[in-house]
């Protein structure tokens, strides 16, 4: 007997290399700066309560039954009038409503990913992108960028070469560098995409989530021939464990898009959409936003704050202007992979070393940390104790 | 500028040929016989809205957040008892939460499929898991069965051939014949697998709705090397509006099938899970059960006897012992895709043509009726219009 044989694309797939690592920051004692949580005491519990009553009493067989693959009409229509009203001109027929933003990395992937054809991301990206594209087996263009975002003379270089069919960008407080692509890039990325032909998804969980600035208009917004998809997350602003998101794109896309939705979980459960829209609806997801702002920007501010007063002299980071997280860069040749497990085991606090989110294998020294999981006294408990194994490292070296 | 290509994999897919057609079924006034969904009155919305409220009273910013890939351990420690009491030997680790049963198809074939590989289904066989094994450029190995499910002889040659990586089967009311594979048949399955080294999906999401007869063990049951990987779901069973299923497998598998997970959706969504964990654990879900067996089996039995009563004398139809179809071969050279748009559009009565089910084409006599989700009074009414329409074409024939 012969033992069947895993696929290439699964061989090809890393889990999260620091996942069993991070298995240990679940535990309450750790103070973790990891993951891309939302506040726990964040969540709209007796909102999301009271709407699931409602509609249970009023349309219980409904929504415990099938609901189709494209997603709840009224909820298609919503979105597809607000997206309008933001510049991103949507019918309803557009829009597919999924099992969060990352199914549609994967749903993309599959439509339009054969084995080698290139995908430009930025140089570092999101690392479950990464994955997702590794699994397809596509070959990864990574480009540098800078407080500027994506570096567009690369962006068009990388265009130019012939080897990329797609571009994954996450331009606004970008995971993790927390860097925002400005209005003129934005432009100039729709005019590369359409002068070589790429396809490009834009992915956006945090542009909602912004504490200082002004808002920017979607890449998508610029789109005049349908190259740019694009995707957000309900997972931030309501609830991650509802899986609730959605993507909008040209009619023909879609309907590959659907095609994905159809083979994989058929349709995103009811009652997580259901409550999503009653949100929207009912107006009260906006005051929601706002109260979930001025608890982030604090906590925003007081990690910075922390930065400045724990870690060592030389080292870096972002003041981002939205979104989740700081993004470090370490002194002195500190490896951050190394340095995980002694933050965790020793000091009681966990981080997301840098090197996964780069695709061509650097960013040793960077560290990604999460300000709005952790309490107020948890980011300066944290901090001075991640400040103090940092400095008794450099200290050694 | 050029167009972006689709992949080859979503151009080789393809949606469901009659969606457009079953969508006119979906309205109101059409007596539909077409989808596997469950009876719209036997969701129990009360028990649902109780467990729910007790749920985010007790544990709100727990269900909100986010979950872990593999689902929730108290779910899965709960399922690997129950299968394990079920002759299913399996270990909390070698189970995964899935948002549906149709979720695991897609898992493993991105876990095992090379393009070119290929995949043994009996003919007819689900369609939507043909679409999959499509999406994954499979080559599919159709072969026959009778009323003991497939047939071994063909199935050992297929394995033979050495073309085979993988075997998919509803060895238990078969999706679309309402087969069920005997016991000795099984047995002789898990050898063929063994000899030849292929891996097997076990899809089994009806077995537990018997309505005569007596249950019969899983393939998986009879597996020692760990080539059968066993689903399940509990969209028949509750709702399949929460999307709630699940996969037990080897554990070095389970893994691949958890990087699948985390590539797509990352986790089930959580009030899915927790609803049907305090089914199971409260013991509300056998009673259920039980009572949507009575109700099924009322059904079932008077969609046989409206089929022995307006029917034309030469069809011939199965009896199945359980799950939710009727499967009907029509004489007289009568096509069934053709004679769906006029069963809707005049008769107001929708069924699924058998030709999508077949990996050869063939099938354009039969058709699948579905007995679960029309009334009584729509079962009659309806299996006397198509019965009429069929007997009036076979006139003018």
């Amino acid at each position: 007997m012969s033992v069947p044989q895993f696929s290439t694309r699964i061989m090809n797939t890393s889990g999260n290399v620091i996942r069993e690592v991070l298995k240990l920051a679940e535990q309450s004692h750790i103070i973790s700066f990891a993951g891309g949580f939302p506040s726990p005491n964040s969540f709209p519990v007796t909102q999301v309560n009271e709407i699931i009553n409602e509609l249970l009493q009023k349309s219980g067989p409904e929504i415990l039954q099938y609901g189709s693959s494209e997603g709840f009409p009224a909820f298609r229509e919503y979105l597809a009038a607000w997206l309008t009203g933001q510049g991103i001109t949507a019918t309803p027929d557009e829009v597919l409503i999924t099992s969060g933003a990352q199914q549609v990395i994967d749903y993309m992937a599959k439509a339009f990913l054969n084995p080698g054809d290139g995908v430009i991301v930025e140089n570092p990206t999101y690392l479950a992108a990464l994955n997702v594209f590794k699994s397809y087996e596509a070959e990864i263009i990574p480009i540098n960028g800078d407080a500027n975002g994506v570096n567009l003379v690369e962006l068009e270089k990388a265009a130019a070469s012939g080897k990329a069919k797609m571009v994954y960008l996450v331009p606004t407080f970008a995971n993790p560098t927390g860097v925002t692509t400005p209005v003129e890039s934005r432009k100039k990325i729709v005019e590369i995409l359409d002068k070589y032909g790429l396809i490009m998804l834009e992915d956006d969980p945090y542009s909602r989530l912004r504490y200082s600035g002004n808002p920017l208009p979607a890449v998508k917004s610029f789109d005049k021939t349908g190259n740019v998809v694009y995707t957000s997350s309900f997972s931030k602003l309501i609830s991650p464990g509802m899986r609730v998101g959605y993507v909008t794109a040209r009619h023909d896309i879609l309907r590959k898009l659907v095609l994905g939705k159809q083979c994989t979980d058929v349709h995103t459960n009811n009652i997580g959409q259901r409550v999503v829209f009653e949100f929207c609806r009912r107006g009260i997801l906006e005051p929601h936003i706002e109260k979930i702002i001025a608890q982030y920007k604090k906590q925003r501010d007081l990690m910075l704050d922390m930065c400045k007063q724990h870690l060592p002299a030389e080292t870096t980071w972002n003041v981002p202007e939205g979104g989740l997280f700081l993004w470090l860069t370490l002194p002195g040749g500190i490896n951050t992979t190394d340095l995980l497990p002694i933050a965790i085991e020793r000091e009681k606090v966990a981080f997301i070393p840098g090197k996964p989110f780069f695709a061509d294998g650097s960013g040793e020294n960077s560290m990604r940390l999460n300000f709005s999981n952790a309490s107020p006294e948890g980011i300066a408990e944290g901090m001075k104790r991640l400040g103090g194994v940092i400095k008794e490292i450099l200290k050694n070296k």
